[in-house]
């Protein structure tokens, strides 16, 4: 039996969105369960026999600052979820709130695990055949030593592994060229460690990649500090979104384009599904003590579903303890790293 | 009379697409006169009354080492044109070869203006309106100081000025998050940096953006250090070009979508046409004693005529007077800069 724990006021839409979610969630997982998370009033709607209402008082806020969730909600929906999971009561927690918020909450509840320095957030972008690339981190850390980077790399392999069934996943470090004399003195060391960690087993390395790498499937992880990774993942997601928005424009301009796009309907509806972004929905918090996945906060219940099928695989494929096995195997490198980056 | 200098050997095609563009640019640019670099052979074909070949006898390749472009091939087309600008007979120079190359050859010929310590790379996203964001630096340099990054805002603000007739461009700093205390140090400093400089008028500071305004039009101009835009614009072409062979794979499939294709032709036509990148190529190398604009090496002539045009505009407006006189303005703030960097 695999439990999840829900945040289910998180996000922009709340209980409506998450719920319906949740129910189809149930429907499809007959050996899961979920404990929901939330204003009793709120979710007092929902029954299930593999559910269990959690009630908490108060909602972290989508533009809560960090302080105020963390120092002033502590009886908040997203808080108690996180709890459970360091209680046991739950393997798995998912939230679609405020990421700065359910970083420093999950990091204060959790803690993180031996060896790690700091937590990452690790997502998956499209390739477009139905795969994708993981990619960390996304925006948790905007400073990175190699050292740093050599943990996202240990970690983001553990998680690709369970997620992806991919025994040694190929890791690519994000650089402006392919050749090893490209990048920052920070990239160049990086690069030196990663090719250590391969050559000791702990990694399967690629070698350098390049920002058009991250959609062709390159390689199966990509590796790169939070600043880059979030400038990247948010000028995609709004690139993506002026694509789709002209083409809709396009077909919906007058009465004759409005008939083409009827003939051309079931092509754009194939070409719709293959880049529907929310089948790449739920980010994964890494380094911590407990499971955690992060919903995009406008997720709607679809997009909200992946994130809870990505908890529920991690969880039931035994995530933490891959992260684990793997962060052990490497700790004499990560150990070698520390002194190498402090010098 | 303006004169621009092209390096007709460089970029992936070179002559067959260098000389069909600059036919066509001489077609409708009268007042305009190009002095054509490259191989005389391969140049022997072309005549118009308002170009002259000027002869090189070595070319540098795409994957030529910066080293072996600026040091071995002293007679390259690439250096030739730059020479050009250099001793006034050309206003402008502009070549598709390897930017490595270019930049490095540009400012061994050119220089860095006095107040510039580092050239920069501008080039302009879609915003899919017809109009654009221009950004740098997009690649020139991997580790940039707040003082870089304030340079690289008053060089922006002239090219924005200068090529969208937009006298005082509001300038965004890519970060990721709206509030002043998101980013790490650098970018940080770099806020309260252009905060300054919109006090003294230097700068019209708007404030931080994300990677998501950049094709929003957020912003005139987005200022960040070369790593991270170079990821930004490779990502994004990267998935611009996963998208649009998606589309066409799905129009492509069978028969039946073949022949909704045919529906939706104008529609398809009229979207190609909004988000075709070709309208966005030349990208200027800003901080030279000279006007320099790089094009895509996989550009064609339509593409590459843009390039042509953007590089007359410059000229045409005198962008070299307009960045002089803007660092001239800034020079007591960019002296504090200075002093504050190495702080």
């Amino acid at each position: 039996m695999t439990t999840l724990a829900v945040d289910c006021m998180g996000g922009d839409h709340g209980p409506r969105v998450t719920l319906v979610a949740c129910r189809r969630f149930l429907d499809t997982h007959p050996d899961a369960k979920l404990l929901l998370v939330g204003l009793p009033d709120a979710l007092s709607s929902f029954s299930h026999p593999q559910a269990q209402v959690v009630a908490a008082s108060d909602v972290v806020a989508m533009d809560d600052p960090i302080e105020v969730a963390l120092r002033r909600k502590k009886d908040s929906s997203m808080r108690v979820a996180i709890e459970q999971v360091k209680s046991g009561a739950a393997q798995a927690v998912v939230s679609a709130g405020n990421t700065g918020a359910l970083m420093a909450i999950a990091r204060y509840v959790l803690k993180t695990i031996d060896g790690i320095d700091r937590p990452a957030i690790a997502g998956r972008m499209p390739d477009f055949k139905g795969g994708g690339t993981t990619m960390l981190d996304l925006g948790a850390n905007v400073d990175c030593t190699p050292q740093h980077l050599l943990q996202f790399a240990v970690m983001g392999s553990a998680l690709v592994s369970v997620l992806d069934n991919i025994e040694s996943p190929t890791v690519g470090l994000l650089n402006i060229g392919e050749e090893d004399i490209k990048g920052n003195e920070v990239i160049k060391k990086t690069g030196e460690l990663l090719r250590t960690a391969a050559k000791s087993g702990d990694l399967n390395f690629y070698g350098n990649v390049e920002g058009n790498d991250i959609y062709q499937g390159t390689v199966n992880l990509i590796v790169c500090d939070g600043f880059v990774g979030n400038v990247a993942l948010k000028a995609s997601e709004g690139l993506a979104h002026k694509i789709s928005e002209t083409l809709k424009n396009s077909f919906t301009r007058n009465i004759l384009t409005k008939i083409s796009a009827i003939f051309a309907y079931p092509v754009l509806s194939d070409f719709k599904d293959k880049v529907d972004h929310r089948r790449y929905n739920g980010a994964a918090l890494l380094g911590l003590n407990g499971i955690v996945f992060k919903s995009h906060g406008s997720a709607d219940d679809v997009a909200f579903g992946t994130a809870l099928n990505r908890a529920y695989d991690a969880a039931h494929h035994n995530l933490l303890e891959r992260v684990r096995s793997r962060i052990a195997h490497a700790a004499p490198l990560l150990a070698l790293g520390q002194s190498d980056a402090s010098a």
